[in-house]
């Protein structure tokens, strides 16, 4: 099945679309296909065979574990279909299950590649720091129970910017021989009512970076450690950096290419 | 079984709680007690019995349909239970389901009344104004695809402010002889990135009273009807204004006593 479609979309040259996916994770086993679970890509791929009578292979800008929301992912791929944009969108948005939306479809070149041409890449984490668990962002946020000093918290992330060997907050590595070292652009804190938001931008992620990060900075928060200690586990070894956040907070906000793919701009995921 | 409880709460004279309540309404049957659906009431009398192994009656400041969702809906039973506030959050929380939290106990006077001691009531609505259905939002908001203008709402929303009869406002009217005049404190229209939010504060309501206000202002932001034909709605027949906007878009905020009930403030929830 795989090697057919990919050799229909490379058969039929077509034209190239992306389009700008939101979901809530809540009920997806991740972004990529598996063959026994739901998936984005899985539900993706399905609702472009009944809105277009064309099967194609679909690429994501990044790959988002089972639970992991998102607002403005990227997918990419090449349809024979002669839909313009809207209506594309409209089809496909009435052939997928209601946790997944097309925000918006674009054309492309036939050479964009969601994930090698992206830019910046802008993730929230979201905890719930109220006292009690939460009702309305139960499985959106992370409930996180009692005090945390977001001062601190802003301080120790505010060390992580820059260009720095990230694999101490790496759960996993593929290739042994691919580099580790990103550039962290922005990382705030911020308190908002009951709820606490981290945003960090960078070139890119490593698997689980974010979520790892996260749970380092709630030990901060906590007073558990200090922001020289969370500092200094970029020294550390591999997958070092203590236990990852849980998917359920975690957003993928937005990617940004060199020149912009989509017209949609929401204020409210404005980077950092 | 309802005499029962009555007769039980008023005869253990014991102490008066308050809760301070939050739920996701969409998959309750509203606030009030129902003998064959879920609701606010019924899972808090469970909840109460299994943790002071007690039955109890529950009144509500305020009712609301189902689908409705609560921020800080307020909730109060007399209880011979000894637990102090936070164990009883605690245990009343560990035997409420996921979609139901309070947030607070507090002890009150024996006769504390949450629906006649309430001096305001905020309600808060929320429409998806984005051209996509929403995934995160869903059941969240009320998706209104195409262009509102929000400065035109905000005029007209602005004209309901004061002392009115809200009767064209209603959709029931339950007692012929009782007042349909309420007072309208604020009534404000903000965009949010892709979200419009409708904040509203009032003596009190009446019922669907802020769903109608809703549906007739998506006409004016629609450019349907003008912010001086949607002022002149008060003076129509009862229940003259047009449909209602959905229930899953709005949120019951909270209630304002004299005193102060609970010490939970959060800015998020911010009357207009």
């Amino acid at each position: 099945m795989s090697s057919q479609i990919e050799d229909a979309a490379s058969a039929d040259s077509g034209r190239r679309v992306a389009v700008l996916i939101e979901y809530d994770g809540s009920g997806l086993a991740g972004s990529q296909l598996q063959s026994n679970a739901v998936t984005v890509q899985g539900v993706l791929e399905a609702a472009i065979l009944k809105a277009t009578e064309s099967a194609a292979r679909v690429s994501f800008a990044g790959r988002t574990d089972a639970g992991v929301h998102a607002r403005g992912q990227v997918a990419s791929f090449v349809t024979p279909s002669m839909l313009d944009p809207e209506t594309l969108q409209r089809a496909l948005n009435a052939w997928l299950p209601e946790d997944v939306t097309i925000r918006e479809v674009a054309d492309v070149a036939t050479d964009f590649d969601p994930r090698r041409d992206a830019r910046r890449r802008h993730y929230r984490y979201l905890i719930d720091n109220r006292s009690a668990r939460p009702a309305l962002e139960r499985g959106r946020a992370w409930h996180v129970a009692g005090s945390l000093d977001v001062a601190t918290m802003a301080d120790a992330a505010q060390r992580l910017v820059g260009q720095h060997d990230f694999a101490p907050f790496a759960s996993r590595l593929g290739d042994e021989a691919a580099s580790t070292v990103r550039e962290l652009y922005c990382f705030s804190v911020n308190r908002r009512g009951g709820s606490i938001l981290l945003d960090v931008e960078a070139n890119a992620f490593l698997p689980h970076q974010v979520r790892r990060m996260t749970g380092a900075l709630v030990e901060v928060g906590r007073g558990r450690s200090s922001p020289e200690e969370y500092a200094a586990l970029l020294a550390g070894p591999p997958a070092s950096a203590g236990p990852a956040a849980p998917p359920h907070g975690l957003y993928l906000m937005g990617i940004e290419y060199s020149e912009p793919v989509f017209c949609a701009l929401d204020s409210e995921e404005g980077v950092c």
